[in-house]
């Protein structure tokens, strides 16, 4: 059963109403732009790192976003704790793998935390996701690499082994699940100008898993949402600096028509 | 004796005029934003966190701006010796407690550091000033959960305990002293959807104390500067996102009409 | 030989084409844009710190940029070993030596880094550049105290000992090296109220020195498209916030004419 427009604006509503707190555990570049698409989708947002108290933060939370974009060693601790308490909480958790594949240190991590603790959803591009199936796949820092196609195979593998659901964004964004595929071909050439954007859909991703148990559902809402607001965006951007402004204002202010229109989803 | 646009209007010229230096111990988040805002309201920024360093940084600088909205074990520590170089100098201490009452941790780091180092400005929003005083609130995040009106038994249990200026906002501001209350209305329902606002206007409280030595007064014209410049922006915002770049630019476009003209104050 | 507006494009045109990966240890404050930055001018940034990662990164890396604008004991540990890293492979380093001169730790720091690996470039304002050559130096915070000209005998002191070319920013740049000395006067007065505008010229002088082994000749050209994007920027900008965005977008969309038309070097 395919994910509709209204559907998917249904999720939006929800988020808007309920305003879920989504705990991040992220990265210094993109923390500032994913607290404020969250707002703009109409979560709200906290960042906390401290061993000392991400088990709090995660006890009031409704999601759980890590993301590995600048790691380091208290970091990875905390991140393990987080997820844990989430497990045991029973609240979704979403893994963005930034730059799996660049280094060593990153895959290990990455992996470790998906065994540790299975995520409801993992976002990353097509050479992150072969990178944490697959040994011999090497990205070139965080971008896309490899065509999106090519890392559907690993998507399917990680959905098998741990269950999770697994979204490969690109030019079209997949996302896999058990009995499940969907495709999104909205969003813009532009949108990979702009620093975290990548890390803005894992985010939403956790502010749509935590009002929608369907994890799939959520997940393929999530992309649709940031897909459509960016097109939307790229129609009144000069550049990539203002395709940032017009995104997040676009995301405030999306209507359910913009999403019944532009909709592009098989 | 209460403020009027033109007393603020000077104290904005005044750190016009002299660029204090405002050194910043803050979260990841907003560090960008918060440069930026001091910035356009005519200080100078700088971040530093190494204790190794926090002593001499504050010995160059006019005013010291702690804010805990990404605590970490080794932050804490710098903030206390900054902190107390502070007081040792004499420059006045702004303590930001972001998400007070959501964890413990955020609340007992902030009584602490208010108990070594008793500020000359507290600003939160109500939940937060809330959780410093009192062990019954939580707060869920960073977002105002309770009333501000709520928060003034609390303000002025701080101010009286511990000496210091106590700015509890929201959609009025409320500045409170040991014999005087300011109330500011200024500002815009489109405010809270920026992340880190709250943050820039403590970090504009550091600004405008840096230059007035009258800490009520200077709080006051900073949450008027704050509220006034938000006012601008939304009137040409389109979204979350273009309000803030129209309210950094309304921040150093500011001019004496604008706040005689908006100024509400009471 | 001078470098004309065609060496320049020409230039950026090879960024644009081999869109070469930056790795920088860089400052909090400035992460988000001085990655947007990159992305605008058609490079690939990666910000990675942990000692655990920094070879590796380095080892897929065209550039290493290192900038000290908000230290710790750990993130010099991991800046010593990616130079190392990036020497031994043969990468250039660029050094942005943020606040030298404001504490002991930053001018310690900064001084050990160049002494430990010699760098490509440096860059800095002019009370910076002093402090690394000069005790006696005192710089307030991170803005420019001294003028930019009289950092110049600092500047030749350092290349001579180091052999690398150094940039003295400010309202005219200038790139010193051996046996030549470029001036460049492109630029806008409202570029310093922007956080990071410095630390985004020395990513760029990364992305520019990762195509062209003429550090020099790079070093020119990054500091000649920075001040013909802030030109260009501020013709369209009412403040600084606008301008940012502006700028960014003018890095995006730089042609051949802009630069023939605007540069000023002598």
């Amino acid at each position: 059963m395919s994910t509709t427009a209204q559907d998917i604006y249904q999720n939006l509503e929800l988020i808007r109403r309920k305003t879920p707190l989504v705990h991040n555990i992220t990265n210094y570049v993109v923390m500032n732009l994913t607290a404020n698409a969250l707002l703009a989708v109409g979560a709200s947002p906290v960042m906390a790192h401290a061993r000392e108290e991400v088990e709090d933060m995660v006890n009031i939370a409704s999601a759980l976003v890590i993301n590995i974009g600048t790691l380091s060693a208290p970091w990875i601790e905390s991140m393990k704790k987080a997820a844990r308490q989430a497990q045991k909480k029973g609240i979704p958790v979403i893994y963005d793998p930034v730059g799996a594949g660049a280094t060593p240190y990153r895959t290990r991590t990455v992996r470790t935390l998906i065994q540790t603790v299975p995520p409801a959803v993992v976002r990353g591009n097509a050479s992150e996701i072969i990178a944490i199936a697959d040994d011999a796949c090497k990205t070139k820092g965080v971008d896309s690499a490899a065509a999106a196609e090519a890392a559907l195979d690993s998507a399917r593998w990680l959905n098998e082994k741990y269950g999770c659901v697994v979204c490969v964004s690109g030019a079209t964004d997949y996302i896999v699940d058990k009995n499940a595929m969907a495709m999104i071909k909205n969003g813009h050439a532009l949108m990979p100008r702009v620093t975290g954007l990548g890390c803005t859909a894992s985010a939403l991703c956790g502010a749509f898993a935590a009002v929608n148990s369907d994890h799939y559902a959520a997940t393929t809402a999530a992309m649709a949402v940031m897909g459509i607001a960016g097109e939307i965006a790229a129609e009144k951007a000069k550049g990539p600096a203002s395709l940032q402004v017009e995104f997040l204002d676009a995301l405030f202010n999306m209507k359910s028509e913009d999403i019944q229109k532009r909709l592009k989803i098989s």
